[in-house]
């Protein structure tokens, strides 16, 4: 017999993580590399992550162990007094600790003109949309394709939220994706509200959960590897130099400028994000898929164009929507569709109608199955004894038997409670009720074929046994059918 | 072979329909009696209703129409200008149409003191609760027991809403629940909103349609015989002399009293009560089951005191509550509890929550089935062509072909749109991805999974056939689990 060729899992994950090709600069140069940067992160094979996946966690440990007995890393040691600075990643403090504090007291002792304010806004939805329509939907899920002055705007205004290059975001964000809640995932949010939020960018990370993504697409776009290149410069004018000049020339509020429509607007920004990656994992319901952290909230989309229906998201990665409903609050989604026709973006993603039902479908169906195991169904028939005919007789109306569809049930202790009086069931008993219980006394409801079930206590041999008494009724029904 | 004793159906219908023993009077006596009253309605035997219940209303009609042709049923006969005045109950027309509308031309031309306000409103909450708690929950449906005071209360109070005698108002009530949906039900809601508000009472009723229930366990209470005989009088004190009286005496304001008091409040109770048979069938979800009218809501419960759980109620009618959870508004239920708390009442019965829970499970399921059977599922494994692997290897490359879990799937027009990249897609071309797919390179999501079963084309003769790709994927990743 011809043998069939499986595909090589090493290969393909060089492929996935991009290490067949030329590493290539994920961590940008300079200072502005090292913002947020994860550089010895980024080094692994395919063979590592091969093995790795294929392999527990605790079995990479022992693997490993050898390693890190002899030289610890920091994420590795219990926080001290004395060692607490070795823990911290101080330029991330400063970025996103430090100036946004700075920020805030400024704010408190000197109140914006509102001229600035609404620069700050406005540059506060520019930025923001860059990172949500640009960084995220664009670059990291290839969800439609935009023309370059789309593309250019993105690249300014997103390096003005000071969250990283396209390149370096893209590449956590991806891994981020195909590792959701393992400890490679850059925000675990296994790890706790705090972790996803800020604790991963603001201690060193361990290198033992380093992982790769392919971005060689977006090396391929100029813009990406532009920004890249000179992401300090970009980040500088963007963020900071560009308000503080509007309202300095425009309205001589310098200070303002800067404080308002730089770093304050970058902070709400950056928490924003910060919230995709921990809120987003943390409050709402869960309608396609509960075995991952990814929430559905209308709060956290509130506050972040629209990202918050991350459930969907997570599941649908590639729709340049993330939310389907009227009443869904997603911004960037209009944004997208609006660039769309006007022409300045196309080819925009989305899942099939039928594939985005059949996840809720069976997301229902899940949690319809954890109830109905927490509920007592009655004994199956397969269970019960089987009993001769002259058993029935002989006990039935001592011990209050009755049968239906072919199966005897104790219904004793229920005589009273019957809901249509003691008399029916009292007359019932010794009997075979079946077409009386079914409809041509009363065509009982659910609830009294499952209390039924509940009282099953043996079949009849040679017996019409038929376990599903809905069915029958409905055939009863069926022929009956009135009007 | 011992044979099994079958229940007689006729004479368990006699027994249901109480037409066993003496027919008690179901209307009462005198003019008291015939308010709503529908005497002819009840003449009907227990083999007529075993006829019935086994065969179609059609043959139900064909039997009778030898009658009806001689001697046609002004309800079966279309309505004109010369015969409308055939069709109308003209007492009920007084009573609930006339009356009011006279209540409500006195109440525009003089409005109320607020002491006759205030009673009025009492009155309309004591006489409101009476059919609530009393009347339905009570009487129809013994869903507890209560002390004399409580029934003498209910029987003088109720008898104040002008809808007949308890005696009455429980068979019509017990018909509706024993023949909800179809042509016995007095208020037929198939039939539309205005026949079940009040059409039914308003014109006369097809005697084909007649019915019977056993009341006779409501014979051996005293009030309640005594109230069915006295009905006139003891409605007559409640409905209007007491606020008379109350306003007169107290404040001067007979008049008031007697509008306030007596017609408007009874106007308003009435109306209530009907919603129970109108829009409580009409409007609102359905949790327990969708087979038959009723529907719970929110604002039926609100105009009711609790009655608009109707979905609830019509599965579980001898339970004292008609709602559960704690947000549901079910005044009724709180009294009926209070009672019991200071020993006014006991026995109260309840459903278990199994049963209950069972009931949601199971329309939800049926929901979530409806749901699937819309949806595009892809082939069935037994429905797919058989291939030799060698005709997999020919045509894979060329046409596109990849395999998991032993199925063949054409993924060609899928591997532009892959989320995880095209090259992924390429490298697996002409092999066996199984392992990739399942978590080796990526653990695909259930959309994954889904898109997948869409693209099966055949399955391999001889393969490791799987057409549950998520079952197998849980099994990787439970090998792998990590942390
Ligand atoms: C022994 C098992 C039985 C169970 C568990 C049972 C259960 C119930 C329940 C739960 C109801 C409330 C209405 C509903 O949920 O459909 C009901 C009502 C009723 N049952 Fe049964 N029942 C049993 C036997 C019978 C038999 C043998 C008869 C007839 C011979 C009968 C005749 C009726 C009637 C006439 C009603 C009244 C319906 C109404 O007024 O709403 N039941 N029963
Ligand atoms: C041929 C059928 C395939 C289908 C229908 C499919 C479908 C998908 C879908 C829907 C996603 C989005 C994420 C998710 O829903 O899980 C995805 C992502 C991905 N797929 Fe596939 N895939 C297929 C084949 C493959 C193969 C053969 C590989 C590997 C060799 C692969 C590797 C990946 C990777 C690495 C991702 C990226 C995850 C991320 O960044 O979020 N896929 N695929
Ligand atoms: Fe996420
Ligand atoms: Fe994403
Ligand atoms: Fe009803
Ligand atoms: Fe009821």
């Amino acid at each position: 017999m011809e043998s069939l060729e499986v595909a090589d899992v090493t290969k393909l994950n060089a492929l996935a993580a991009g290490t067949n090709k030329k590493t290539p600069r994920i961590v940008a140069a300079g200072l502005g590399g090292r913002l947020m940067g994860t550089r010895d992160l980024v080094k692994i094979t395919a063979e590592q992550v091969t093995q790795d996946s294929l392999e527990s966690i605790a079995e990479k440990d022992a693997r490993e162990k050898e390693h890190f007995t002899k030289n610890k890393h920091i994420s590795e040691k219990p926080w001290t007094l004395s060692n607490f600075h070795q823990h911290l990643n101080w330029l991330n403090m400063i970025l996103v600790v430090g100036f946004p504090a700075f920020g805030v007291y400024s704010a408190i002792t000197s109140p914006p003109q509102w001229k600035t304010a609404v620069l700050g806004f406005t540059l506060y939805i520019l930025s923001g949309l860059s990172i949500t329509a640009g960084y995220h939907r664009l670059y990291s899920h290839k969800s439609y394709s935009a023309a370059l002055p789309v593309r250019l705007f993105f690249a300014f205004f997103g390096a003005g939220s000071i969250e990283g290059s396209i390149k370096w975001w893209s590449h956590s964000h991806r891994i981020h994706h195909r590792y959701t809640d393992t400890p490679r995932d850059p925000y675990d949010a296994r790890r706790g509200f705090w972790f996803s939020h800020m604790g991963w960018m603001l201690t060193k990370a361990n290198p033992k959960n380093r992982a790769r993504a392919d971005i060689s697409d977006l090396s391929s776009d100029w813009v990406v590897s532009f920004q890249h290149r000179h992401y300090l410069v970009i980040m500088l004018l963007s963020a900071f130099v560009l308000p503080t000049l509007i309202a300095g020339i425009f309205w001589g509020d310098y200070w303002g400028g800067f404080i308002y429509g730089g770093i304050l607007k970058t902070f709400v920004i950056q928490q924003a994000t910060f919230c995709v990656n921990s809120l987003a994992h943390w409050i709402g319901l869960q309608p396609f898929d509960d075995r991952r952290t990814p929430r559905d909230h209308f709060l956290t989309a509130f506050i972040t164009f629209g990202e918050g229906y991350h459930n969907f998201h997570h599941e649908f990665p590639s729709d340049y929507r993330n939310a389907l409903k009227w009443y869904q609050y997603d911004p960037t989604k209009v944004v997208i569709w609006a660039l769309c026709k006007v022409g300045l973006a196309w080819n925009l993603q989305t899942f099939s109608q039928n594939a985005i039902e059949q996840g809720l479908v069976q997301q229902q169906q899940k949690k319809i199955d954890r109830m109905r195991n927490k509920l007592n169904w009655g004994a199956t028939v397969d269970n019960l004894p089987v009993w001769d005919r002259s058993e029935f007789n002989a006990r039935a109306k001592e011990e209050g038997l009755i049968i239906i569809s072919g199966i005897v049930h104790n219904v004793k202790a229920f005589i009273k409670e019957h809901p249509g009086g003691q008399a029916l069931v009292r007359a019932s008993l010794g009997k075979d009720a079946t077409k009386a219980f079914n409809g041509a006394v009363y065509a009982h409801s659910n609830a009294a074929h499952n209390l039924l079930a509940n009282m099953r206590i043996a079949v009849i041999r040679d017996g019409d046994i038929n376990g599903n008494t809905f069915a029958l009724q409905q055939e009863f029904l069926d022929k009956e059918k009135l009007a």
